[in-house]
């Protein structure tokens, strides 16, 4: 199986031979298949020393930002000084330098000794390196790495072709055990290197949409949640509380969580989950959004006019009755006042004119005192059920209620400040979101996004919405958003009403939840244990007296 | 140069064998180069026949949506047949088919006649297809395409090694002139298939990513836009009137539009602008986006009880009145009521209390006209100002204006039912988009998106809107959006008390604005004449009479 070819560089045999050929396909699927540029950088570095038996080498980037182009030296190695250091740092771009050289004249330079250059050429070696790390720097090669347009996009450099491949390279035996690169590895390491550069483009076309994409969500989330102050910054929160309780999950060994372990895919699907899970808040009218008592402002204002109108209208009537009484009196022709029924009857019409008008008063101070947010107590109830009877007597003639039914049910609201139906618009978002998020053409990788993000309102008991879902039909991911949902609601306050809670207070809230089995509770025990709310940089001294 | 291997089947010197191996780093160039599946698949059976002086062959890809496993039959090529026609179809998953017993037990089959099959192995070669086309099918190489983990993902098949590459293959002198596929060949063509796989799995990936931003984008645009169903729709026609209207300017040869041309990723750049441009409204609350007429809805329910309380204020000053002259009467005893000077003015009270609740019920109708949004005429503007100055007793004793001066404001809109505050929020959604845009990390294809989609309701004399700039420091994209913009919220109807207006109107209104010089007259000339406007299915017929 011997093989002579009449180059005495090439001793393949047929064996070698198909080696090397695989060899070179494995480097180009290794570099098709490589995601980041460290890695890409590293492998394209190794393979070409392992071809080429090369001791040392090292890549440079060209680097066009900042308006000056620069080399920036991204990766080195060494394999006879393992133990070496390396920080990236950037060169400018001159044809001084062995890589500048190369960088801009867009040709190869292969080196037999670097301490022997040829004279009339600009480049140099600056041996200071080999000084501070004893070493020798013999033979080099230094290709272009070519985008496909030609552009050279970096440089890739080797140092010392070794005579075998297991020596160790010294300042001492450089010369002896070194030898020049063949006009074969010189062809080879140019088509590689520009393959490598064609993969560090496409790498990073990838990521820079991925950027995009990610810069978009992030964008988008945020003008949509700039319509309802209260709850600025309230899905980047969950995100980051949700990421973070999931990393603790996967390092819990036992009890229920034990069998549960996200991939960093995974966690990427639950963190968009997490961000877009109130999306659909944009399909909420800000109105309702920002509601800040029962009534709106302008239902008020309408309100109080009314009111006004009411009293108005008890006092023409009053004025109306003694006219009439008057006119009868006069009729009458009596001589004097004080004998005459209807007159006496006159204080006691201003009495009560002054009576409706005072109960007019007081009951407009028991509706502005329902109006406010907070728990009805059931005093005022009682008044609000009188204050539904009320009547006035419109221009038209005809009895009308003082308060509409509608603005009767928006008074009577026991908890909060909305309505059965205001409720439900506001708790539609979660279908709303679901709907957004299922028309979006979602990847293999974070397909789960629009069921996870629609399940974070759903509680273990089914008492959740929008299905009722009971514990097993609830993904872990969504038990795990809820809990970074309802904590952050709480300490930032997410009603316009409400002010945020501390830590304690939030905390203690969720235990009663976990309590009552609505939401999972070796999480929260992980979320409380693990202080996961650290996170967005909330105080943990009150907590230490909770534990 | 000469070489000598033991074995027969390679017959390389040092020339030709630099050569496959640049040519095998060529292709791992190639594949991670190309962008289009159809691309990828020719190019990797093309060169694949290259190297291996092939005949024919082609490429299958696993297929596993709809629960079934396919093999789809995606590439077909044939040197000795160049004009045989293929379309691409599906095959069932099975060993019975070489294609499918290299996919279903990943293994590579190197068959020297394909007519000669072992009878043992289940899979056989349908002959029709030969048959079809008068051709022998010889020797047979078939590799597994693998992905990163393994996995099957497409079959390369390759047909009729041929003993010299420039022979033309016929059913005839197919047994003389094909040979079988050296191991090493099959070696080879193995890798070869495997970094195939992988370019087309991130092909892939990359095209699912691409398609995924490109899906959230318009799902935002949907969801922002469904906040005003007006203008629902209007980003996906302005972004489709925008490129359609770019790609005809690409076409023209000669005057101003003859130096353009956009690439097809400055179409892609233009159409996310035009998608994009309105994203800002997200940030103009729906109240504004949706009113209806001048006043608020709830804001007419509150001037309508004022004016109620006015009415019923004048009837009680009346009845008060009357009622002290009643008084005044009894006191003086007199004898006869017509010989009573205050008795007699009682009709006059009456008459002068009907005039003014007439006028209140006159001026509560002049209110309502002027409430529509239509152009104010000179007669109710001079009405209104007069109700500017009424004034009523509030219940405080107070003499107030019936109407504030915010109210007046409003009806005082002498055109459409905006304010100047309201048209300013509007417009402030041009600089709001601009904000939104500015802060994604735009990939470099796609930079000038936020400039362009500011730009879009500039105007070429400098009387547009946010910056008022002039034609050239407005981008052609931009101003190609404008005219999309103008056409589409014309015809579309984009208020809510306006409905669309025919093609025929819009045209002219789009023409007397370039008579104006405020918008591109060659693009509006192009617009018309090419009817880009169908690209809506609008009806074209009108517009015919108007050239």
């Amino acid at each position: 199986m011997k093989i002579i070819f009449e180059k005495p560089e090439l001793f393949y045999n047929f064996d070698e031979q198909a080696e090397l050929i695989e060899k070179l396909l494995d480097i180009g699927t290794a570099l098709s298949g490589t995601q980041d540029l460290s890695s890409l950088l590293n492998l394209i570095l190794t393979k070409s020393r392992e071809i080429t038996w090369s001791d040392a080498g090292s890549v440079y980037l060209l680097d066009h930002s900042d308006n000056t182009s620069k080399l920036v030296f991204k990766v080195a190695q060494n394999a006879s000084l393992p133990n070496l250091s390396f920080k990236e740092f950037a060169i400018p771009l001159t044809p001084r330098s062995l890589a500048g050289y190369v960088a801009l004249k867009t040709v190869s330079l292969n080196i037999p000794d670097a301490y022997n250059l040829p004279e009339h050429e600009p480049y140099q070696l600056d041996r200071s390196f080999d000084e501070n790390i004893s070493y020798r720097t013999r033979s080099v090669l230094v290709v272009p790495m070519q985008n496909r347009k030609g552009e050279v996009i970096g440089v890739l450099q080797l140092i010392n072709r070794k005579v075998n491949p297991d020596v160790t390279i010294t300042a001492e035996n450089a010369l002896e055990m070194t030898q020049s690169y063949s006009k074969w590895e010189e062809r080879i390491l140019r088509s590689l290197a520009s393959q490598a550069a064609i993969s560090i483009e496409r790498n990073h076309l990838q990521e820079s949409i991925e950027h995009l994409f990610e810069g978009f969500v992030r964008a988008s989330v945020q003008v949509i949640e700039a319509r309802d102050p209260c709850t600025f910054g309230h899905s980047e929160r969950v995100a980051e509380l949700a990421v973070r309780l999931s990393q603790e999950v996967n390092t819990i060994q036992s009890g229920s969580l034990a069998a549960i372990s996200f991939s960093d895919r995974q966690l990427q699907e639950l963190r968009y989950a997490a961000l877009l899970h109130d999306f659909g808040k944009v399909g909420v009218p800000e109105a309702i959004l920002t509601k800040p008592k029962k009534l709106y402002p302008r239902q008020l204002e309408v309100i109080r006019h009314r009111f006004a109108l009411a009293q108005r209208t008890l006092e023409l009537e009053t004025t109306q009755t003694k006219y009439q009484h008057l006119l009868q009196h006069s009729a009458q022709k009596s001589a004097d006042a004080t004998e005459c029924q209807f007159c006496q009857s006159l204080p006691e019409l201003d009495t009560k004119l002054s009576e409706s008008v005072a109960k007019l008063s007081r009951y407009w101070k028991i509706l502005l005192e329902a109006n406010e947010p907070r728990v009805l107590a059931e005093d005022p109830l009682k008044q609000l059920r009188e204050l539904a009877q009320l009547t006035y007597r419109d221009l038209d003639g005809e009895m009308k209620p003082l308060l509409t039914p509608e603005e009767i049910n928006q008074l009577l609201v026991e908890r909060g400040n909305l309505t059965a139906e205001e409720r439900e618009i506001i708790e539609s978002h979660v279908s709303y979101t679901y709907g957004f998020l299922k028309q979006i053409p979602w990847t293999n990788d974070l397909k789960n996004v629009p069921t996870i993000a629609y399940r974070h309102h759903e509680k273990l008991d089914g008492t959740g919405y929008p299905l009722g879902l009971k514990s097993e039909e609830i993904p872990i991911q969504a038990q795990i958003i809820t809990i970074a949902d309802i904590y952050d609601a709480l300490t930032a306050g997410d009603r316009p009403y409400k002010t945020g809670l501390p830590t304690v207070t939030a905390l203690k809230i969720l235990q009663q939840e976990a309590t009552k089995n609505t939401i999972n509770v070796d999480c929260l025990e992980l979320f409380q244990q693990r202080r996961v709310y650290e996170v967005l940089g909330h105080s943990i001294d009150v907590v230490m007296e909770l534990a």
